[in-house]
């Protein structure tokens, strides 16, 4: 019995910890970077600017239709790395484990983990196992860092926004966030969406090699499309006005969140980027978006403009449907704890 | 009163988490690369070959004499980064805060992680805070990710070791595994140990570039000294020898853990590193490590050698005082969990 869950020796470094990195992380994850096994990895040489960012997944549930939090640690971070422009090449995963995790649950987490990188084209090239115990933390926490090769020049900024300049989505908003709280809430009424977890990357790098001049790359996670405009919009010290009716929302996602009183535009997304870029460039940046499967409902979704009349450096206005505009603030209190 | 305590919405990505990362992160780890605040660092091309290492950091509890999470979570990645020959550069944090967490406390550690990182001439580019609900996590989680240009040639690795080669180990051992776990238990007969934290990073670069020649270097932490010399031997398929009177043990450890029935040589320590290199390079490089603070108490305690005779391939044979031998093995079962 015990032999099926994680014990606290195995972050002990010792014995348990060679055959728990042996038997699940080396298993799953192998590559000649990692399989030296030194304290850190030696990468070769990168040619350009480096791109590095980090995060820690603590979603809840740690399975969800769409992903676990082993994909989401992926996609997460390989996407943050894409959004200034570079080509992730490489992944650190620090797990933080409980106690009594069933050996069998890690094993799915880490597969999922492994077929994430590969579809992305990421190596996971170093690790750590900590293992707390139990009460101490929930079943399992995932850090993870990435780096990579920035291609684009100069690499898109959210200060770089420009008046005049189309605000792109590359799909629908919400469904991640909303997936995720009706599986941790046992809601039925959301019984057929999923997470849109996926990885930007190739996207990305299609968009920076075909079409060039992309001001802004931002992924729209925690705080949702609206939250991560606004800081575009006050890092950029202009306006953003959307059209509330060229949002793409999911029919099941915007009745979901109607019943329980969210807003789509404020849902952690995990699979869609904003691109923001010259108006003349917009169609053939939709067109390559369109041409990914994560990018197949892409959309113009509003513009760039100065300050004037009355709307003030780092706003964000919205159309609304019935012709009326309305402030997007930037996300206040807490909306949804452990979404990624 | 809640204004003095970690919400949940501090984790929301909305506008109670740009207030901690503005009032807090950025304030103490200000540098031009951080202040961007976009979703990755946009970090200069770095021209050799690159070392990566992570580690999430557990330690209970969170402030001990010598250090706190927060010195403790930069020393140790860019100790990680240094072993493989090179020169620490960037260091990303993700910070897993429990809700209720005091801002107090949150601040003193990030304070104590800036100091570190200035000493160790780092820099902490980029960064991520996720908080969840009471009880789903113990206090605080730090996982740190280090980069660095590899400047040994080769660089050193725990398959390099040759034999004929000196083991020196850099000072004492023991005294960050037994300071916090006398500081947890609240054990008085330990009441003047102090960890051993500390960065090696300028140690590292002064011995690559003065001694060269370095074939391992590791840092002995979790696991502890015995651990550490064993995955070494195994790497190199090689025998160590230890002479147990040549380890340097500071006498107040060696009383508690006598006391408590521990091994010093098993427990983690956080500022030593053992470095193996060809024995007519043992002087230059002594002398090296005591030249640095950290190095003063340097000592040669044993060589590598063949297999033969009775010995394995993969074995640490310890000399004892009393002319006996005695097998050292890799560390068994938990020793103790969060110490580090």
């Amino acid at each position: 019995m015990n032999n099926d869950c994680i014990l606290l020796d195995y972050g002990s470094g010792g014995k348990a910890s060679q055959r728990l990195i042996t038997d699940i992380f080396v298993r799953h994850f192998s590559n000649p970077v990692l399989n030296r096994l030194d304290d850190a990895a030696l990468l070769n040489p990168v040619a350009g600017p480096l791109a590095m960012s980090t995060d820690g997944y603590t979603v809840d549930p740690v399975e969800f239709p769409g992903g676990t939090i082993g994909s989401l640690a992926v996609h997460g971070t390989v996407n943050d790395v894409a959004m200034l422009g570079a080509r992730p090449q490489y992944l650190s995963c620090a797990f933080i484990l409980e106690e009594g995790l069933p050996l069998e649950l890690l094993e799915r987490i880490v597969a999922d983990m492994a077929a994430a990188a590969k579809k992305a084209d990421v190596l996971i090239v170093t690790g750590d196992t900590k293992v707390v115990p139990r009460g101490a933390a929930d079943k399992i926490f995932i850090t993870t860092t990435g780096l990579g090769e920035v291609i684009a020049s100069p690499a898109p900024s959210g200060s770089s926004a420009k008046a005049g300049d189309a605000v792109l989505v590359s799909g629908t908003v919400g469904d991640h966030g909303l997936t995720v709280l009706s599986r941790r809430e046992g809601l039925s009424l959301a019984s057929d969406v999923k997470s849109d977890s996926a990885p930007l990357n190739h996207m990305v790098k299609d968009l920076i090699l075909t079409v060039g001049e992309i001001h802004c790359l931002r992924d729209p996670t925690r705080g949702g499309l609206a939250t991560t405009l606004n800081e575009i919009a006050v890092q950029s010290g202009l306006v953003c006005t959307l059209e509330e009716e060229a949002i793409p929302v999911r029919p099941n996602v915007a009745a979901g969140c109607a019943v329980l009183g969210l807003d789509p535009l404020y849902l952690a997304n995990e699979g869609k980027l904003i691109c923001i870029l010259p108006q003349d460039r917009a169609e053939a940046a939709l067109a390559v978006m369109r041409g990914h499967p994560e990018g197949k409902e892409a959309k113009r979704i509003g513009t760039i403009s100065s300050p004037g009349g009355i709307s003030r450096p780092g706003q964000v206005v919205l159309q609304t449907r019935l012709g009326g505009k309305r402030l997007l603030g930037m996300l206040e209190g807490e909306q949804l704890p452990r979404i990624c």
